[in-house]
Parts: C-alpha cells; structure tokens; sequence
C-alpha cells in the first residue's frame, strides 16, 4: 500500500467526491490544484485524499472526513482560496461534487502486504 | 457535460468508490477493465460511473447505483467475470473499496453549459 491511498478509520465517515474535466486553457491550474489537495489534507478532520487525472484531463478526487462539520469548515477555506485565484469557472469545463457517507469499506488483494 | 460523467438523479442513491494501483504486470487487465466497467454500467440499477487513471496507474473508478440490492446483485456477476479471468490479485497491487450513501450532491461551473 503507498501513500497515494487515503488511510481511512472504520466507517462510518464522510466521502466528498470530486468529479472534473478540465478545460483546455489549464493555466495556473496545477499549482492551485495542489495547494487545494494539500488544504484538503492538512484540514482537521480529513483522513485524506485520493486523486487520479488521465490524459485527457478527467480528473476523480476523494477526500474523506470525520464528519459533516469538518467538511463545512474545509469548504469555506476552499471559497477563499479558490476567490484568490478567481479560476474555477475556466479552469473546469464541467464537475460534479457528490458528498456521501461510508457505510462500508474493503481492501485487498488479500494476502498482499505491498 | 460529456459522457465521461454519470447521469445521476437527485439524492439518495450510492456510490462504490474503487481506487486501485496497478501492478506492473497489468497484462490482460486493459480488457478485462472495460468488461467491468460495462458490465456494471448495464446493471440494472446501476445509474453509471465515471473513471480516470493516472499515467503511475492509479486509478478510480466511482459506479452510481439506485440501492444496496442493485449493488449485491451487480457483484454477484463480477466475481464470476473475476473468476474467469482469474486475475484480480495480480493485477492489483493494492485497492480500497468504499460503499456510501450520497446524500448531496452540486454540479458546476454554473453558467457553463459544456
């Protein structure tokens, strides 16, 4: 297991998913994103987060939180980092922001201790 | 919006978030891949999923489902596609599987109709 797989206690606990295409004028766009996964992280009650983007720039981001005030508090930091690099609109031709609570989890292969 | 998002409706329904890492032996795993993905997206009960993988092949994939029965049933059939392609613990050098409630959910950017 690497450090690219968020450490999660047992549920329940709370998934923000973070669905994205990113245009095509991305300028600036890495730097912000890093800092935004970086905030996520280091926020309390965050047990971390998840993140792929592919070639063509569809991005998936799954942070995880202990609870719904946790997100809330995140969120309105997020409001003031994204309102300094005023960019959401053009960097995101399209999103979805689904927030869900964990029932249950599993992980594998079973066996593997990488 | 492309087609790379899934068509959700209004919450509650569920998310099954699999973020996985693949092995360097992935051969066979491209194929089986996509009979997996479509294989849930035709599920009945299975609203679509969205997926990215990363050129370190850390992926994600988020499937959408109406309820906790579409779910079982829908893994039922995977572990006898698994079972025939044999393969999930050398593909896999690690995954975590998470099942949660989507209880809100936004899309943006507003005003952007892509």
């Amino acid at each position: 297991m690497n450090d690219r797989f968020a450490k999660t206690p047992q549920p329940h606990y709370y998934a923000v998913i973070f669905t994205n295409q990113l245009s095509e004028d991305d300028a600036g766009y890495a730097e912000m994103g890093a800092k935004m996964f970086e905030l996520a992280s280091n926020h309390p009650g965050c047990y971390g987060a998840e993140s792929s983007r592919d070639s063509s720039g569809l991005g998936i981001t799954v942070s995880y939180w202990k609870d719904e005030e946790s997100i809330a508090a995140w969120k309105a930091d997020a409001k003031h980092l994204v309102a300094q690099n005023s960019g959401i609109e053009r960097w995101y031709s399209h999103y979805e922001l689904r927030v869900a609570k964990v029932e249950r989890a599993y992980q594998g292969p079973k066996g593997r201790s990488v």
